[in-house]
C-alpha cells in the first residue's frame, strides 16, 4: 500500500483536463471528478447498458494497437452493441487498470473519448488502478425509442437473413496481425479493419425502421455462433446458404494471401461488428438499394429462418443442408 | 483464438440462469443475454454513473475473501459512490477476467447479485473474459432526485466536516489480513468490516435531507485524501482537530494489536467506504442525535471548512494548526 500522492492523482488530473478539453456532453450535469457522474435522462426512451473489456494478450498485442487505438477499438465494441439494439449511446465510463501509470494511459482515454464523440457519445467517469496487464473496459448507457430495442429474441420462421458489410475482413487481419504480416499490400485492408470496425448506429436504425428487422445482433463471436444466439433467443432454426456468404474484393484477396477460405473466414469472423439480422423478406428486399447507397455498405441476404432448432448450411447449390459447425472465437478454449 | 464451443458459452449460459433466479429488477425491460439491457429510466429523476475495478493482488487476495464475498465487495464499492452523491442504486453490469473459467465465477457473480439485490439494484448484463489475473469491474446507474445529486463540491467556509460510523477500522482490518493474523478476536472485526463494509445509501439521504450536507464523499482514498478532495473542488480549505476523530471501541483494540497509532489508521484509512460531509454546523447537530439512533452509527464533528486552501490539522488542543500530511493509498506509488 503506496504512500505518495503525486503520481496516481496526478494522472487522474490529466485525464480530467483532457476529458474536460472536450467539453461536456449533451446531458451530463457533473462529468468526471465526482463519485459519479450525473445525466439527465432522455425523455420518452428506454435506457440500454452494456459492458465489454479488452484485454492485453488476449484480445490484442500492443504491437498491433497504438494507445489511442486501444481505447478506439474498446469503445468501438461498445458502440456496437448499443448499435445492435438500434439505440444511441449516450454516456461512458471507463475502467483502466495497468502494471505502471504509463503516459499513454492517456493517449487511451483520448483514443476513446475522441471515438465516443464522433458518435454523439461523452465519456462521464472512469477509474485507473495498477494491474498485472493492461487491460481497459467500457460500460455504455445509450437510448432508445420506448418498446423499440431490436433484441434477438424476435426472428420468426420465414424471415429472411441478412448481414451488412464485409463481415470476415477483421478476422482476416487479425490472422494477419498474429502472423506478422499486416503491412503486406494485401492484407493491410484487412488488419486497418480489425484496428477500426465501424459501429453500424445508423445503419441499425434504418433497418429497424425500414427493412423490418426484428431480430438483430452485432458479430462479435462470429456469424456461426451469432446466428446461434438469435436462434437460441428466439426459439427458431436457420438455413444458410455457403455461396451466399459476401466475399468482397478485399476479403478474397485477404483470404488468397493467408491461405484461408474466405467464407470459413466470414463464418468464424468475430470482431467485424456487422449486423446480422432476421427480417421479412420483401420488406428488407425493399429497403436493400436504399440501404447500400446511403451507406456505402452491403445488405446481403445469406438465408432464412426456419421452424425447428436446426441451424445448417448449404454448401453449395443442390447438396443437402448439413449442420452449421460453430467456430466462433472462445476466451477460455484451449488454443 | 479457440475453437471450442463448450467452456464459455456454458459458463455464460450458468451465469444467466443465476441471474435469471433472482427475477428481474425493477424497471428492467431486457435482462442478461441480450446485446444490452433495456431499462426504462425513473420519471423526473436523474441518473448516477460510476465504474470501479477489484484487481487480486492489487485489491485483494483469494486468502482474504471468498469467492461471493469478492462480488460483494466490488459491488459495495459501487454502492457507495451512488450513496456519496445522496442517490439510489438501479441497475449494474459486470466484467469478470480470469485466467481460467474456474468455477467460482458463478459464485462472485452470486456475492455481487445478491448484494445489489439486498439494496434495491439488479445486475442487468456482464462481460466474460480470459485475463492474466482475476479481476471483477462493475458499473452501476443510479437515480437521485432531480437537482439533488450532492457533489464534491459544495462546502462553503464555515460549514463543519462531518464523519459517519468507524472510519479506520477497514484500514486496520487490511492490515491484519495482510500480516495473516484476521482470526486474532481483536482483529477479526476489523477484517468483517474490511470484507464487508457498508454502504451508506440511506443514511446519505439523511444527511442531505435533514442535516443539511451540501458537499460529501465516500471513503475510498482515506480520510485525507478524501478530504482534500472535497477542498479541491470546493475550493476551499479546512481544518481538523486530531483529537475528534472517532476511535470507537473496535477500533482502539485492534490498533493496539497491530502496534498502530487509532488515529493514524483513521486518517490514511481508505476502503471504509464511511461518508465525509460538510453541512451548516447547526443544522447538522440538531440532526445528530436521530441520525445516530435510527442508524446506529455515530456522526462525528471533526473540523470545520476555512476559506483559503490550506488543510491542516491540531495535533493537540493548544497546539498551532499544521499541515495535514497527506497518507492515502495510492495504487501506483512506490511500495
Amino acid at each position: 500500500v503506496g504512500r505518495e500522492p503525486a503520481s496516481e492523482f496526478a494522472l487522474i488530473g490529466a485525464i480530467r483536463g483532457l476529458l474536460a478539453a472536450r467539453g461536456p456532453g449533451e446531458g451530463v450535469r457533473t462529468g468526471p471528478g465526482d463519485d459519479c457522474a450525473v445525466l439527465a435522462p432522455p425523455p420518452d426512451a428506454e435506457l440500454l447498458f452494456t459492458i465489454d473489456e479488452a484485454v492485453e494478450g488476449v484480445h490484442f498485442e500492443r504491437t498491433w494497437l497504438g494507445a489511442a487505438e486501444i481505447g478506439r477499438r474498446t469503445m468501438i465494441q461498445n458502440l456496437s452493441d448499443i448499435a445492435a439494439m438500434a439505440g444511441r449511446p449516450r454516456w461512458a465510463v471507463l475502467a483502466l487498470a495497468a502494471p505502471e501509470p504509463v503516459p499513454d494511459l492517456l493517449d487511451i482515454v483520448e483514443g476513446a473519448s475522441a471515438c465516443a464523440a464522433a458518435w454523439g457519445a461523452a465519456v462521464v467517469g472512469g477509474n485507473v488502478t495498477r494491474g498485472p496487464r493492461l487491460s481497459v473496459t467500457v460500460a455504455l448507457v445509450g437510448e432508445v425509442e420506448t418498446g423499440r430495442a431490436v433484441r434477438r429474441a424476435g426472428a420468426q420462421a420465414g424471415d429472411a437473413l441478412y448481414v451488412t458489410g464485409e463481415p470476415g475482413l477483421a478476422r482476416a487481419g487479425l490472422l494477419a496481425l498474429a502472423r506478422g504480416r499486416a503491412s503486406e499490400v494485401d492484407l493491410a485492408p484487412a488488419a486497418a479493419r480489425w484496428r477500426a470496425p465501424r459501429p453500424r448506429i445508423e445503419e441499425a436504425r434504418f433497418l429497424r425502421d425500414r427493412a423490418g428487422a426484428r431480430a438483430m445482433i452485432d458479430l462479435s463471436d462470429g456469424l456461426s455462433g451469432d446466428l446461434a444466439h438469435i436462434c437460441e433467443e428466439s426459439g427458431v432454426g436457420a438455413l444458410i446458404a455457403r455461396d451466399r456468404l459476401p466475399v468482397g474484393e478485399a476479403l478474397a484477396r485477404a483470404a488468397r494471401a493467408l491461405g484461408e477460405d474466405p467464407r470459413e473466414l466470414v463464418l468464424a469472423g468475430g470482431e467485424d461488428y456487422e449486423l446480422l439480422l432476421a427480417a421479412p423478406g420483401d420488406t428488407a428486399e425493399a429497403a436493400r438499394a436504399e440501404f447500400e447507397s446511403r451507406f456505402g455498405a452491403a445488405l446481403v441476404r445469406i438465408g432464412e429462418v426456419r421452424v425447428g432448432r436446426a441451424i445448417e448450411i448449404v454448401a453449395a447449390p443442390g447438396e443437402p443442408p448439413r449442420p452449421l459447425a460453430f467456430t466462433s472465437f472462445q476466451h477460455f478454449a484451449p488454443r
